[in-house]
C-alpha cells in the first residue's frame, strides 16, 4: 500500500512579514505503517502566529525549520492504515507536530486518540486544544482575576484572544480588549463581553487606556508584544501581574525575543511579568474541557472560527492571519 | 539662629561612568526651624547604587536632580533645633530625602524617629533601613525560596546582596553568588554562608552556571541586569521565578530601562520577572528589624559596612561604590 500525500514546505526563510510565496507545495508518498505506526488521513490543520517563528533561524524552543523541510503543526485526521493496536481503523487522533499536509506516517504513542464525533474534531485544535488551553492558563493559571479587576487584552478578536476575552469577563474582570477593527471591536463588546474596545490601528492606545483605566491596571494579558506591552507596563497600577503569552508585534523583527524598553518600571511599581503556554497546563486539559463545555452549555463561552479551504490555501490563510483577517481561531478544512 | 551647612550638588550630567568631578560641593545657611520644622545634623548619608539615576535626564520614579540641586538620598541624624512636638532636641531620625549633605531642615512629618543608642544609629541606613528591607522583599516577598531550591545571586558582597545571600542561605537555598573578587567570594562563601562563587570579571558566568546548577536555576536575585539577567533567563529552569532589584549594570548606559533580549524565553519557560522596591514592605518593617536581630543574636546574620569619612569624601565614595570597591553597605560617616 502507498499513499499519494502533499505537504507544506519553507520554500525559503522571510525577512520580516512572510508571503505565500515563501512556502511550496511538496509530493511525496507514504507506505504502509510499520510496527507501532499509524497512517493518518487529516481532516483539518491548526494556523497559529507562533508557526511564524519556525520560518527563522534563530533558534528557541519552536526550533528553525530548515528550507526544502515540511512545516510542522497541530491537525486532526482519522487513522486510514494500522499497525499500533490501539488505534485502529478509523480513530481520530491529534498530532502536535504533523499539520501543513494531507496525510502523514507517525508513531500512534506520539498521539492524543480523539473519542468524538467526526462534526466535533477541529475543536480539538481550538476551544478543546492549544487555543483554549493556553487563554486557560493566561487567565486561571497566571492571572487570576478578582472580580472588578481589570484587564487589558490585546489580539483580542484572535483565537487565544477571543478566549481569554470571555474567560476574563465570567470571571467578574473588567475587560480592556483591543485589536484592529471596529467590526472586532462590534463582536468584542458585543458577543464576547468585552467592556472596552480600543482599535490600535486608528487611537492612540496610550491615551485611551488612561481614558479607560484613569487608576492603572490590574492585569494584562499579552499577545502583542513590542509596544503594546511597554504601554501596559506603563500603564500598570502598582503590584500589577502581566502574562505574556505571545509577541506577534515581533516575530517579524529582527530579534522577537527582545524584552521592553522599560522594563525598569516593573521595579518601580513591583509588577510581575509571568510568561507561559499551553504545555504547562497539557496535564489539566480535561477539566478545563469539562469547564469550557459547561460554559457553552449556558451561554458563556462561545467558539469563533476562521475557516480555510484546502491545502493550496494554507499559505495565504496563514499569512492573512498574521495580518489580522481572521476572528477567533483560523482553521484549514481538508 | 543660624547654621552654616554643606551639601554635595550634582554639578554636571554624566555621561556613562560617573566621576567625582561630576559633583560639587555647596555652602548655605539654614535659618531657625519654623512651625513644624526641624533643623537635623546628619551623622550618617547613605550610598545606593540608585542613586546614579538621579545623575540621568531620563524620568522614572527616582526623578532627576537637576544640574546644580543637591542631591538626595537617605541619612541619619540628630535634631539641633526644633518647633516640632513630637522631635525635642537630641532626638535621632531618619529621612530619606536628605541624605548628601551635613545639615537641613524639614517638615518633622516627613522624618522617621528612631529610638535607639547612638552607635546604632547607622544601621538604620542598613540591615535595619533600606538595604535589609530591599533583601528582604525580594527574597521573603519575592521569592520565597524553599529548602534545597537554588538561587543565582548577583551583585552579592554589596550592600543589598550581601543580605539576600544570607537570607537565602538561612532558608534552606543554595545560593550561587557573583561578584567581582575573589577577595569577595572567600568572603560570601565563608562568612555568609554561599555555596558556590562566580567572579563574573574572570569566569564565564553562563558556563559557572551550566557547572553548577545543571539542571538549572530556580531562582534569581537580580541587581546587575543586562547581559547577566539575560544569561540567568537562560539558564533558568522551567517555572523559574526572577526578582528584579536593580540593574546597575544598565545605569551609565543610554537606557536603563531596558529589557533583556531574551525576554521571549521566559514564555518558553513560564519564568516569573517580578519587579520590587523596599517602598512596598516598609509596612513591614518593624517585624523584619526584630527578625533581623533575632537572626544576628544567634550568628546566622551579620553587617558588613564600608565607611567612607566626611562629606568631602562622598562623591569619591559613591563612584567607588559603582566600580565595586564596597563590602556590604556603604555609608558616610559625618
Amino acid at each position: 500500500m502507498s499513499v499519494a500525500a502533499r505537504q507544506v514546505v519553507l520554500g525559503r526563510r522571510p525577512h520580516g512579514a512572510p508571503c505565500a510565496g515563501d512556502f511550496a507545495i511538496q509530493h511525496i508518498t507514504l507506505g504502509a505503517p510499520r510496527s507501532g505506526e499509524v497512517l493518518v488521513r487529516n481532516l483539518w490543520l491548526s494556523l497559529d502566529p507562533y508557526m511564524r517563528l519556525f520560518m527563522n533561524d534563530q533558534g528557541g524552543v519552536h526550533g528553525s525549520v530548515p528550507v526544502g523541510a515540511a512545516m510542522p503543526g497541530g491537525a486532526v485526521g482519522e487513522v486510514i492504515a494500522s499497525a499500533h493496536p490501539a488505534l485502529p481503523l478509523g480513530s481520530y487522533v491529534v498530532s502536535m507536530a504533523h499539520g501543513w499536509r494531507d496525510h502523514y506516517l507517525a508513531d500512534g504513542g506520539q498521539l492524543q486518540p480523539v473519542n468524538a464525533p467526526k462534526a466535533l474534531l477541529h475543536r480539538f485544535l481550538g476551544l478543546y486544544g492549544l487555543t483554549g488551553i493556553t487563554a486557560w492558563g493566561g487567565i486561571h493559571g497566571v492571572l487570576k482575576p478578582g472580580a472588578g479587576e481589570t484587564v487589558f487584552i490585546n489580539a483580542a478578536a484572535g483565537a487565544v484572544g477571543s478566549v481569554a476575552v470571555q474567560l476574563a469577563h465570567s470571571a467578574g474582570a473588567k475587560v480592556i480588549a483591543c485589536a484592529g477593527s471596529d467590526d472586532k471591536g462590534a463582536w468584542l463588546t458585543g458577543a464576547l463581553g468585552a467592556d472596552h474596545f480600543i482599535n490600535y490601528r486608528r487611537e492612540d492606545v496610550r491615551v485611551r487606556l488612561a481614558e479607560l483605566a484613569p487608576e492603572g491596571l490590574e492585569m494584562m494579558f499579552d499577545n502583542v508584544g513590542g509596544e503594546q506591552l511597554e504601554i501596559a507596563i506603563d500603564a500598570m497600577k502598582p503590584k500589577g501581574r502581566i502574562a505574556l503569552c505571545g509577541a506577534v508585534a515581533l516575530y517579524n523583527s529582527e530579534n522577537y525575543r527582545a524584552g521592553p524598553r522599560n522594563l525598569f518600571a516593573v521595579i518601580e511599581k513591583h509588577i510581575s511579568l509571568t510568561g507561559f503556554n499551553a504545555g504547562f497546563y497539557f496535564s489539566e486539559a480535561p477539566r478545563i474541557i469539562d469547564e469550557f463545555a459547561a460554559a457553552e452549555a449556558t451561554g458563556k463561552l462561545i467558539e469563533e472560527i476562521t475557516v480555510v479551504d484546502g491545502l493550496d490555501a494554507m499559505p495565504h490563510g496563514f499569512v492573512a492571519m498574521l495580518a489580522g483577517h481572521n476572528r477567533g481561531k483560523m482553521l484549514v478544512r481538508l
